[in-house]
């Protein structure tokens, strides 16, 4: 799969081991995109390079680069992980067995804690790397944000029509529960200590607005 | 108030016109934010420079910073004037002569409003960079977020004890309606076309669904 020398060199079975590693390996990919992670907290995306991603992952470059052609790949594959874009048509049939209720509660908690614990302490550095880099912005919207778009807005229009929620503009609906989440990573990245603190009791505050709004019983 | 020597010469009063401009000019000063938001949306905000905003701005450089000390400065005041801070306490009583609903849709209309207008084309710049610039962040929690919020807590505690908010964790409520406010934005800028579209449709969408959420009357 790789022509780089380092790879073949670096190969496990050269050294006379039992397995040798596949050249792309998923453990591997994991552990390239945790340090990353570590290497873009440190040094920012700018400053972090490949070179100290491979060293920060125990690897060699050349084997990183059978995983990932770039910095802006490892950047995609860890939005990826974040937005946890496999799970999501799991997640939501999951609400046909539960109220929606539970399953709202459980499901921002599932969003929130993916986003952090895939990006960690480079969240701040993720999200600036998306605002302000025009193709990665659109790779991301083409290959993660629409498709889970998409689905969101067709399991809304299915709650709509079975009367579990309000049939009104669900398109829109979707867009504003998703802005719901991302907007309480921001701010938490922005540095409110509340809401760093109380960082638990937030799916529990934050599905019961979204189901009940803040008027809840009263006229 | 300006030691610069650029500033001296600049000044129109050694030109022999009839009013000299003060040093420190509130049009002067808007107009220097509204360069730089052009600036930055251009070069992003590491490629812009003080001379480059002064340039767009029609003004020397040496007038530009008798009005901000860097480039930082100017962002922070770029994120007051997003952030509405003078404003919000006077929005906020507006609402004690109007109903919740319809306080609720132009409140949300305006942050929009101010926001985009504000920032431009440059709001995922300046999103960006206060992302990964710690100082700034620290700036901008203590100088403007951090009084907006306290500022809410009070309302929100005042609306919830004459009852017409549910009384429960307030103070997590208001960051759930900052952070919806944000999220849209961060969402619209990510590149969502529906989003984008509709925009205007935004505010009524989110207030109903702030106040009354998702469940509505279906039981």
């Amino acid at each position: 799969m790789s022509n780089h020398s380092e790879e073949s060199s670096a190969k496990p079975a050269s050294r006379g081991r039992a397995a040798p590693r596949p050249a792309f390996d998923p453990e591997r990919r994991a552990a390239i995109l945790r340090a990353a992670v570590t290497v873009f907290a440190r040094k920012g995306f700018h400053g972090a390079t490949i070179a100290e991603i491979a060293r920060e992952a125990g690897l060699a470059s050349g084997t990183l680069y059978n995983h990932f052609q770039n910095k802006q790949t490892i950047l995609l594959a860890l939005l990826d992980t974040m937005n946890d874009t496999g799970q999501r048509e799991a997640d939501f049939a999951a609400a046909d067995h539960e109220t929606l209720d539970s399953f709202t509660q459980r499901y921002v908690r599932q969003r929130l804690e993916t986003f952090t614990q895939a990006a960690g302490d480079a969240l701040g550095v993720i999200l600036a790397e998306l605002l302000t880099n025009a193709e990665l912005r659109a790779a991301y919207a083409r290959q993660l944000l629409g498709p889970t778009t998409v689905l969101g807005e067709r399991v809304f229009a299915r709650w709509a029509s079975e009367g579990r929620i309000r049939p009104e503009r669900v398109e829109l609906v979707v867009r504003a529960f998703a802005a719901q989440v991302l907007g309480l990573l921001v701010l938490r990245q922005l540095g409110d200590d509340t809401l760093t603190a109380r960082w638990d009791e937030i799916p529990d505050v934050v599905s019961d607005l979204m189901l009940h709004g803040i008027e809840g019983d009263t006229p």
